[in-house]
């Protein structure tokens, strides 16, 4: 029996600002992410969709992200170690606040934007997130790059490691994203998206940018919310998948 | 057998910035009032403040605050009830985070500055501020101004209450104090302030600005760290409690 | 021959974060207030702004406030004169640059939200905030509350004032806005707030709650673009204007 | 006659929170850099600030620096040129609004920190800062990094170009910096840190660390007022400057 968790970035609010359709994505994923305040989020919205999340009665997990607003966390910043670590902690223990007022469990962690990239190429950096979650809870599982730097991390400190792959991006031979900028960079056909998710799911392999055909560990998809478009993508994948057989359930049936 | 608790609040440097003589402090004191990154402080100052108390052995809470880095927290800002609550539980979360990876437990919240005045005097956001705290934790102490609506909201919904007074204050006829724009508000005379202190700790008695004696209960004496002045009087007060016989304890051995 | 401008608040977008439907609003009205990145906007927006009004050849204000970007300015804040004579001056500077780059020549000055609000009703406060302008440029147009607190500073000190008036608002004996929170605050019936509008700029009067007849001045009316139904509204009120040969023109030309 | 400038980074209080000796070193100093709220400062700091320059009679500049307040500005962001030139305006605006409302005028733009290390790396994010100042006022002298891309992009923009050099750092071949965690990056030696000084400006030479002489131009020299110490170096390059006959002028006597 084949299995997948479909995730999703929400409760990405701020204030008076408003961003994506959580209502309407909630129902389809099985792994909600929910940011904490630092790159995106206010306590008011994290206390909303906490609580979304578990009317919904879906899983949810931490997106921690670097303390740039301004710049939604997707800009690279030269932290620490140290810092990372520190930022992790802080943001993990904001949002399971609201967890636990309402009676729910924090189920994973995903670091968000910049911080994701640069832990996915960054050992170091890496390491330092994992200790974090390691030592606020072992229970936590890490939701990383399929192949990636935090994956091994997350491996190695013996912590429940899911790895994520993308539907519309192009993967490198190493197995990493191939850069936005890059020509092929997205998969705009969505049929051909949906195929390659089928196939990373069944037979673990995707085909590289170069033609090439590299292994890939798909125990989550990520998928996004914003806007018309993005939503009938995911009600399509979802119809794929039972067609295909494959269960969609959260992460921690999966690891 | 007379018990009286000495609290500071510490952790306060944020980024380059260093404010407080934690170190200094720390020895001196009970229970330490750790800011959350709203009002001060950011999670690297966090960590280690953490940690310094785990090593000193002193027990620790939490001190969230206005998100008013400007201010320092100390700018009334007109939030609603359920941005208090949504912005406590936030605060103790992060805290709580570094206590979780440090093998230590929270002891007690003391809002700080803007936030404890307006909770002192406004039931309806000491409420709101409770609710955080008893839905994070039962177990809470509740740190208060001695006599204020704070108080008051946490005995009322059955949350363990400790009441705080200041060696350097003057208090009006109804408990509160002093505005700090008045003649006479701050004790200027050490002797006096010990020798209030002294009584409010064994007979629960002050004597007002007006020079009526009114009740108050002292669980706990609010110190600072802040200069060598400072600290000197926090070990002159030390030395006038255990001459009387009064045991410095931490909190949750009052209340 | 009557005047009158029309004012609204503009470019309040945030990094990933848009607000607001300025493209649409802006061929509508003779007056933007630009936000300056204190409750709302950060310099990439405001640079995108100061061009759009640019373009359209409207003229533009500076639209500060308080440093609550969470809030959106909208919270009351205790600020001493000193920080809002401060806050206004970085504000203005700050705006005015995109405006020098651009060659564009800033018009006016309306605080934003809650800055409003407490300078309509106090006067110290309103003198900060006017000493700031005063020093800044002594041409700027103070843009204020019809008869409030911040007008009467803005005349004292010799600074053009243009006062403001609300389709959409009723109106308290003594000038003041009706709490939004009162029964009858709003006032629904789009063709009697138009009424009002026509009879505010021509007699300068409007009916308070209380069924009195007020003095009011009518130098421009505050607009919203949030929206197809507060977009339609704006355009009845123009073409109301005009069928009543008011002439719809920026408040450097009225005051 | 020989001249040189001497600089430093000032007014980088915030709130609360005290940095520096402002005071101390200003009577030292002929041109004041000055922290503009983004990695440092705050509008009643920067008051503060200008007027102690202007009591003092030096002239000042505009310190920009990345929004990164928590770490000072000192962590390298992956800002977009759109987004460097626009942070760039902002706050040159903002700090020439203290400068107006007393009278001053702003002689130069130096880039702070983490922004100041990659523009001199960084020819496209230096033309965007450039393009900035350029478009503010395009008398203002840019103070860079003596042989830097920041310095190459402001003369290429036909815009006054200071170059800087730095008393106590070792340099590499081509003129940048040696990495301060490199052995032998630190000038430790008072006596030596002087005379490449008086070497740099007379000279127009340096030693770098590989041993080879490299031209350097020295225009103005980066000294600190943080500690007794830094001072008294301060004092010390100042009495060798006058025996060897170079005049400390201001930036804008120089270039």
């Amino acid at each position: 029996m084949y299995r997948v968790d479909l995730n999703s970035d929400l409760g990405e609010s701020f204030g008076r600002y408003t961003i994506g359709a959580d209502d309407k994505i909630i129902p389809l994923i099985t792994s909600a992410n929910v940011a904490c305040g630092y790159h995106a989020s206010d306590p008011v919205v994290m206390e909303k969709t906490v609580e979304q999340a578990r009317a919904a009665g879906i899983r949810l997990g931490a997106h921690p992200g670097f303390p740039d607003l301004m710049g939604f966390g997707r800009r690279n910043m030269n932290v620490s170690p140290a810092e990372a670590k520190a930022y992790t902690l802080y943001q993990l223990g904001a949002l399971d606040a609201f967890c636990k007022a309402k009676g729910m469990e924090m189920q994973h962690v995903k670091p968000h934007g910049a911080m994701y990239n640069m832990a996915a190429k960054d050992y170091k950096l890496s390491k330092a997130i994992c200790e974090a979650i390691f030592e606020y809870n072992k229970n936590l599982i890490v939701l990383a790059l399929s192949g990636g730097e935090l994956a091994k991390a997350a491996k190695d400190m013996g912590l429940r490691t899911a790895q994520e792959v993308f539907a519309d991006r192009a993967y490198e031979e190493d197995g990493t994203l191939v850069d936005r900028r890059k020509d092929g960079a997205m998969i705009t056909d969505e049929n051909e998206a949906i195929a390659r998710v089928i196939r990373m799911v069944k037979e673990k392999t995707v085909t590289a940018i170069t033609g090439k055909d590299i292994p890939i560990e798909a125990d989550s998809v990520c998928v996004h919310g914003d806007g018309a478009k993005a939503l009938a993508f995911v009600e399509k994948i979802r119809e794929t998948l039972a067609k295909e057989s494959i269960q969609i359930v959260s992460l921690d049936q999966i690891v």
